[in-house]
Order: C-alpha cells, then structure tokens, then sequence
C-alpha cells in the first residue's frame, strides 16, 4: 500500500529560495512563465515569471541544449543552471542556465503586452482580458495587497478572540429590505440574496460574543459609478459588552494599524512594484456629521443642499480638510441622522435625530460603515412599527432579542474599495478580480 | 479634535485572563451571561458564560449591593469581587461578588434549555431556535473548531506561497454545467449562483500560480440526505507545475497534519469540551478506484453493481477496510472513472477510462474531489467536443489555455462535512450555523 505523508521535497525552487545568498554558486532549477526574451546575439536574456517576481536567466550560445530560440513569450519552462550574483538582474541573481525543458507552450500571441512594466491598457480591454492582464507583474500586485489586508483582518479579530462565523448568502427575506435585493427561485419558492450578514452576525453575539465574517454580498443596485459593485468582499465584525460605540471604533483603529504592520512585514515586495506610501493610521480623528458638514462648508464655502445626508462631494471635501488641518488619511464621521441609518441602528438618547453610529471615510471615501445597535427588544419593535415597517421574516432575528442579548455594535468594510484607496486606484473594479456591474456578468 | 488610537484598555476581563494564577487574591471585574443559577441559601453559585466558557462567581448574602435574587438567565451582566482560587469551580478559579449591574434583561424564559450540558433537542428544534440553541457550550464548540479548521487551511497555504482569490457568484454561465444551478434575475438578464470556483481558479493559475478561496458555493440540488446541502462553504486550491496529481494529495496531507496541530494547540478548550479524539494523519493510504471496489467486495462481500460509480454504502466500506487494515482515518481514492469526471479532468495517457483525479474519505464520507486538469488547449476542446458540450459562454476560461497555462491541479473541500466528521456528528446540518436545504431557507 502506498501512502502519503504530506512531506514533498521539490527538486524546482522559487524566487525567495534564490535570493538565498548561500545559494550562489549551486546549481539550481526553477520553473515559471517566459515573461521577456532579450536577444543579444551570443547571449540571451529570459525573463520568467514566477509565483513571487521575476528571474533573469542567462542563455550563452551553445551551453544550454534547449536553446533560446525554441522559447517564446507565456510558455511555461523549467530550467536548470548555475546561480549567480549579478547587481544589473532583478534582485541580485541569476541563472546561467544549463539544460532545461518546455512544459507548456500557447497557441495564440498574448492579446496584452503583460511584459511591460505598466500596462499602458484601458480598463474595459483588462477586463475583457481578465486572466491574461492579471499576468502583468504590477497589475498583479494589487491582488497580493488585497490578501494583506483581509489577511490582517483575520487574524488580528482572532487575536482579539473573534470567532469566525459563515452565514447564508441565500435566504427567504433581505436584512435590511428595501429595492436593492437580487431575487432567485429557490425549488419553486422565492429567495433572495443577502446584501449583508447584518442579522446573522446579532444574531451570533449572543452566542460568540464577538463574531466576523469575510464573504461576498449582493446589491442590486442600479448606480454605475466608479465605487460601486453589484458583487463586493465584505469584511463584517459584531461585538458585544460595547460601553459606548467607540469601542467598535477603536477596534477598528487597531485593525488598521495591524494591517499596515502586516503589509510592511510580509508585502514588502508588492508595496515596492506599487510606489505605495502607506497611510497613517497612528491616530484617527474623529468629528460629528453634523460638525464636519459645517467646517467643510465654512472652509470650501460649499453650499449645503441636504442636511440628513453626506454628498460624495462632501465626504472628498471631508477628506481634504482632515489632510489639511491634521495630516489624516482617515476620519471618522460619527452621529448620522435617524433617518438615514437603519431600523436597527441605536438612537443617540442625548438626541433621537441621530444615532450611535459612524463611517470611516479614506482619503474622503467612505470604505466602512458601523455602529451601536438596538439591544432592547421593545425598543426595536417600536421602532420598526414606527417605520411603519413590517416584522415579517424577522422572526428568529427578533428572537434573539427578546431573549436577551448584550449591548453590541459592529461594522462592514468594502474590502475591494479599502483596496483601491490603499494602492492608489480610483476605480473599484481594478482592484476586484472579476468585477460585476450593471454591464458586465462576464467573465 | 478627539483622536482614535486603537488603544483602549478595558477594565473588565474575560476567563482566559481570569485563569492567570497571578490574579488571584485581586479584585476583578468580568461580565458574561447568566447561564445557570444554584441558590444554595446562605450562598448563591452564578455560572457566566463568557465568550471562551463559563466562569463561576459566588454571592454570600449580604456581601453584594446586587442581589441574586434580582438574577435570572439570559440576562447579561458585569461583575466584581474577589478572584479565588477554588479546585471544585470549572478552571479552577471563581469571584467572589461584591457588586454588579444587570446590563440586559431577556423578556421571555428561555425556549431550550441551554444550561444543561447536553442539549436533548432534535435537530429540528435546534434549527428552529438556532440562536438560542447554539447558546449552549457544547452546540458553539463546533462551530470554533470549524473556524479552526478554515484558519488551518488558509494559514497553510499562505505558509506555501498561495493567493487568496474572491471570485464572483454570480455570473453568467455555471462552471461545470447540469441542471442544479441556481438561476436569478440580474438586472433583466438570467444569471446563474457559482457551484464552485473552479474556472477562475484556473484561470487564476496562470497569474498567481498557486491560488485558493474560501467561500460559499450553491447547488440546486434535490437531495435530501444528510450529507447534503444546497448552500456550503468550499475550500478550493489550485497549484501550478505539479510533477503528477500526487502534488496536490500531498498538499491536502500537509494542510491536515497543519490543522491537527493548529486544533490541539489553540482549541484544546473546545476539543475537551467535545471529547473529540483528532485523527491519525500521519500517513494517508491511497488505492486506485477499480482496486478499492474490488477489495470491499472481496471483504465484506458486497456485489458491484455499477463498476463506473461509488455508492455511500461503499464509501463507508472503503473507510471500514483501512481503518480495519491499516488503522487509517483518512484515504484517497484515486483514478476516477472519466465518464464521472467533469470534463476538464486530465485522462489518464495510461488509460483514457480513467482520470488522474481523486477523492478523500473521512471515516467512509468523501469530504474532498480534487484532480490534475487538462493544461492543453487543443486537448481542452477536444475533450468538449465529444461530450458533446457547448463552448458558449466558456470564451475567457478557454483563452487562458490558449495563451498557455502551466500544467496544475486542485481540490475542493466541503467545510461542514469535513468538520461534520471532525466532530463525530453524523448530520452536516448539525455544523452549519444556518443550514439550507430542500424544506429551510429560515432563519
């Protein structure tokens, strides 16, 4: 019989292992793409393209059997040869190469020059192209960022004794109601898709105390603009024993912070091929709704339209002031109106026009929205009879309160918009895989 | 201007800070739920139950300005008193009050008894009430060693160069075809729920080499077994230039001797609660297909009624005979037919009947399907074409083999059956927070 142990020592090593300097001088295999080939008559530079970077590989004329000429752009190659230091190839080293193989070879010239350092494409051309554009080593490097920061929020929740929850994304009635609810037939029966965990993860305090949840969610709404998606990442955490909603605040200052250290740690390479300067995360202010409508108005002499409501306008202005007047990259917006804020948001009992809850916006776009909840079961109901809203379908949610529950509050962060404004973008889409909008459900 | 720091220092404490030998004798505050009240006369004994497990604290008449009497379950609330040590507390440790506050107050007795150690409810009662019901201790212990299991999974791969993806769910054709895809309407077009990730994570190969996701996947299917689920969380990877479809058996290998030290390192706690034995994973036998179906047969003397395809009743047979012979937990079973392989499944070029593909048993129960995939253009249509299949809709996925691809593979793990198994319950229901199937879609 045979069996497996898990222990499998690969013959082919990667970059990492390359740049080890006790390595120089050994003979080596490495396998990836051919990302670039620079003939130079008796030599040969290969570029491969590897899971973490790039390798120079040198052809001399007649050492290597295979010889250069055999090898073209997005085939895919093993090759053997000797390591060396050389300061002029990308991190140091390169290979003399001695032998080697082709794995696999295209059938077509790539649609995209992905070998070039930027790629110079229109977004709807690397959207079409999806998997091929995403081969170009900075377009790449986003989507390493990305899996830093939902990376850092993982483990920084479960270092805070966070418990990690999974809940539906099919399910018979929308969390929060109203029009932007994509329906689907579920074995003859109506079903919609959950445009945010928002009851589960109440409903899992109670058990967990402290719960989140990274996992898609769905809106159906009909805005085109360069921030939304029908589809997004949602980064989601509910906490309970809150003394005030600045506890979830503070959480999430912590995250960020954990974040940044994490990015600088172990996405070091990515944050060098992107020119990014991350943001400071070392104090975050903090200002009223009401508060920072008046200073943006005052500062910008910007007229304001409505007061229950922020104006992507005035969140960049927003943004723009904190930079000015205290060097922030973040701000925490607090005290949204009642009528803005959900049913179950928790009313600020100093005044009922607002509530206990908060968004922070980055570089003056909003990328989380959060707050205190109603605990109290009564004072739920009443405020959904007073919405003139009905309870139907939130049976099992209302339970949960009428059984008891601590004071809680949590939050939700758009994973592909905190990315986009960690990386520089200013559209959504280029830093979601596959997006999808109002246009585009392929591929 | 107030500043957020992400430092706050919380006065109350929770058990795990409560079992430090170097409290004991101070004065400490922690608050919790009411879980269980002994009123012993002059004593009274209030268990909390905190987020990490419960936590005893003591009342002797007189001494606490907040009366036990005014305490019943469910209610939360925060305590203070004296740490003790005392050897018949659970941990060892308890409070001894002196004052409190009640923070929330229940406005119903309880529907299950959660108190108790054993919940004796049916599932359906369970279902019904899954907020109340997972309030019990040992119903949440699933559900943290299902987040011990997904953390090992991702923690793994990150260790061995991996990318976490987010692929869309919603799209526009299902990626391995069949008639059990959920189909909704997206903005006046008809759009399909993703069964599984498994075009983008191919396509994913070719930038990131090695790439996984974790995420709910949806299949409309009719069956109502136990195993089954209409709404499940996958983990999926794939890995580029594999030497042979044994790469990827022993990466899942790698994962699970990760995730059996991650389980008894950091859930210990829930792993006693449970009485769960962790499996042997040492060494994981594999047997081709055609060879497992016979030496059941020859075993237990079973007839084969359909040599193409494996009953559950034979699966539990294959489990049977290694756990019997080889006293092993786990096996692969390798060389699946072709015809019962999706089409992008590599052929055997020893034996075209069969697939370099294979699946993992727990304790008889397939809790993974993974396999080499066809890398070839040309082959990749060829082999559509004589299932007589359509390429519509297939155009992206398709131009990532026409550009060239690195030979790969991957896998595909159900969540809660594997955690179903883990945990020694035998209905997957009983490890989903809130299952979907044929007759539930609520709560």
């Amino acid at each position: 019989m045979e069996f497996l142990t898990g222990i499998t020592e690969k013959e082919t090593l990667q970059l990492e292992e390359l740049c080890d300097p006790r390595r120089i001088g050994t003979e080596v295999k490495t396998d990836g793409f051919v990302h670039s080939i620079r003939d130079m008559g008796e030599v040969t530079f290969v570029v491969l393209r590897e899971r973490s970077g790039l390798i120079q590989c040198v052809f001399e004329e007649g050492v290597s059997a295979l010889s250069p000429k055999e090898l073209r752009e997005s085939q895919t190659v093993r090759l053997c040869g000797m390591l060396q230091a050389d300061e002029r190839a990308p991190h140091g080293v390169e290979i003399r190469v001695k032998s080697g193989e082709i794995l696999t070879s295209p059938y077509a010239p790539l649609p995209l020059p992905v070998g070039k350092w930027k790629l110079n494409t229109s977004l709807e051309a690397k959207l079409d192209n999806r998997s091929i554009a995403l081969r170009n080593v900075r377009e790449r490097a986003k989507f390493r960022i990305q899996e830093g920061i939902i990376r850092g929020f993982r483990d920084f929740l479960y270092s805070r004794q966070f418990t990690e929850i999974h809940t539906p994304k099919i399910g018979a009635k929308g969390a929060e109601g109203g029009s932007n609810i994509f329906k689907l037939d579920y074995f003859h029966k109506t079903a919609v898709l959950a445009q945010s965990p928002q009851f589960y993860k109440q409903m899992m305090v109670g058990v967990f105390d402290r719960v989140f949840e990274t996992a898609p969610v769905f809106r159906a709404e009909k805005h085109n603009t360069k921030r939304h998606l029908n589809e997004y990442t949602s980064l989601d955490f509910e906490m309970g024993y809150i003394d005030s909603f600045t506890d979830i605040m503070e959480m999430e200052t912590g995250f960020l912070k954990y974040m940044v250290r994490l990015l600088e740690k172990e996405y070091a390479s990515e944050l060098r091929i992107l020119g990014i300067t991350l943001p400071d995360v070392r104090r975050i202010p903090m200002v009223r709704f009401d508060e920072a409508k008046r200073l943006v108005s005052e500062k910008y002499g910007r007229k304001m339209k409505n007061p229950y409501d922020l104006e992507p306008e005035e969140e960049v202005l927003i943004g723009r002031y904190f930079q000015e007047e205290y060097g922030a990259d973040f701000v925490f917006v607090t005290h949204y109106p009642s009528r803005k804020r959900p049913f179950y948001a928790m009313d600020d009992p100093e005044d009922p026009a607002y509530t206990l809850s908060f968004d922070l916006l980055f570089h003056g776009l909003e990328i989380t929205t959060g707050g205190q909840r109603i605990h109290d079961y009564r004072m739920l109901r009443e405020k959904i009879a007073a919405r003139g809203m009905s309870e139907e379908g939130m049976e099992q949610y209302l339970d949960t309160f009428r059984y008891g529950i601590p004071p809680h509050g949590g939050l939700g962060i758009g994973l592909e918009r905190l990315t986009m404004k960690l990386v520089g973008e200013d559209n959504v889409r280029e830093t979601t895989l596959f997006p999808r909008d109002l246009s585009r459900l392929e591929p």
